[in-house]
């Protein structure tokens, strides 16, 4: 924990964050709210502690991705809900990691739910609400100017990288990392990097023993327990690293 | 015209042909039919004389791609609605080879119709009536079995032949071609080839004078005179072909 930077004028809401100015104009506070959405925030919900939770797990998640070379925008945590991130240029591909086979995977294609893939799977989907968040191929983000071929290539290979180092971490906590979305930018000098957030919000954990579901599904599905949940991703967190 | 083949039993009927055994174990049957369909057949029409024209523009064009080097099922046309084609195990999985944006594409996107691609997209779709074909990438294929890497790859350099070679002949009749779908098969020998058919139910045709479309999408589109667009592609192809 460190001072708490300047709240300038708020830039951005979304879903699950507020994203404000900072006096640092390479610099973004990011606030994380306690609202749950999904299918497209057809469906919400607010939750008292979600944001905390998310900002602890995200700020340890992001540090220990730094610390394993992951570059990501990821300054440090201030307070409970907020952290300072670099300001980045956001690329409109979201990409989805899959290690097993669940969600709008099985839904869209009909495949076996809880199948475990021979290799990681990358997908890419424009961002884009009005749309849906679309599945894209890599040559419609080089054609329609969302990101250029090296910029995806890099992406694919930071997802990747990503997937390796945080199966590895979940799996010392007894829990399997299904899938997870991540996000990149480019930073003011064009440099590319991880962002956004790397919760239960963002990625689907299931306990290793119980195959209980530890992330947002338990919201989607009417699972009950949504905070418990999260709070056990937080708690391994915390005594695996001492925090 | 040659010699009709037996009509043994009916092996599929789809939405545009039926397939018929023959005599001969490596050899099918197809009866082109005059229904057309759109919108995974929530839109049916009946139209004398389509399935006639599509045999023949098929034929033609199956023709010559094998006469430039694209190996394909096409064995010969044997009267006014049937072919002979070669016995083929077919990929479950569709390509669609793109030269500018429209119809699904700019629904999915919401990108400018009519757009000119900088480069030929070429998108996989699972075939799947049931899930409404939808857009997979490469691994997903791979993943899930339907092909494999290696059969991919061929897959994606034939459609970019396919591509050239129509788009080049189309040009010379005067009509741009927008975009097609494709099939492929594995034959006895477990040999990959081009399949199924190459129409203007299966192809995007636009007249490069007055833009009007000279293809499916008349009939999608209620835009009137389906079967006059369809001769009008046939009697392009017979003057240059001189048939």
């Amino acid at each position: 924990m460190t001072s708490f930077p300047s709240k300038g004028r708020l830039l951005y809401e979304g879903k699950a964050k507020r994203i404000y100015a900072t006096d640092n104009s390479d610099e973004l506070l990011v606030e994380y709210k306690n609202s749950l959405t999904a299918f497209n925030a057809l469906k919400k919900d607010t939750l008292e502690g979600k944001g905390e939770l998310n900002n602890k797990i995200s700020s340890c998640l992001f540090k220990y991705l730094a610390d394993n070379g992951v570059e990501n925008h990821w300054v440090r945590q201030v307070d409970d809900i907020h952290q300072v991130v670099r300001s980045m240029t956001i690329i409109p591909v979201e990409v989805i990691v899959r290690n097993i086979a669940t969600g709008s995977l099985v839904k869209r294609l009909g495949v076996q739910d809880g199948l475990k893939l021979a290799f990681p799977l990358v997908e890419y989907c424009y961002k884009s609400d009005e749309l849906g968040d679309p599945l894209i191929i890599h040559d419609h983000a080089v054609l329609f100017g969302w990101a250029d071929d090296e910029q995806l290539n890099q992406i694919k290979a930071i997802c990747l990288e990503v997937n390796r180092l945080l199966a590895n971490l979940f799996d010392r906590l007894g829990i399997i990392l299904v899938d997870f979305k991540l996000e990149f930018g480019l930073d003011s000098r064009g440099r590319l990097m991880l962002a956004d957030e790397v919760s239960p919000d963002t990625c689907r954990f299931w306990d290793k023993e119980t195959m209980a579901k530890l992330d947002k599904d338990r919201f989607r599905q009417d699972l009950g327990d949504v905070l418990g949940a999260y709070r056990e991703i937080w708690a391994r967190l915390q005594r695996h690293f001492g925090i």
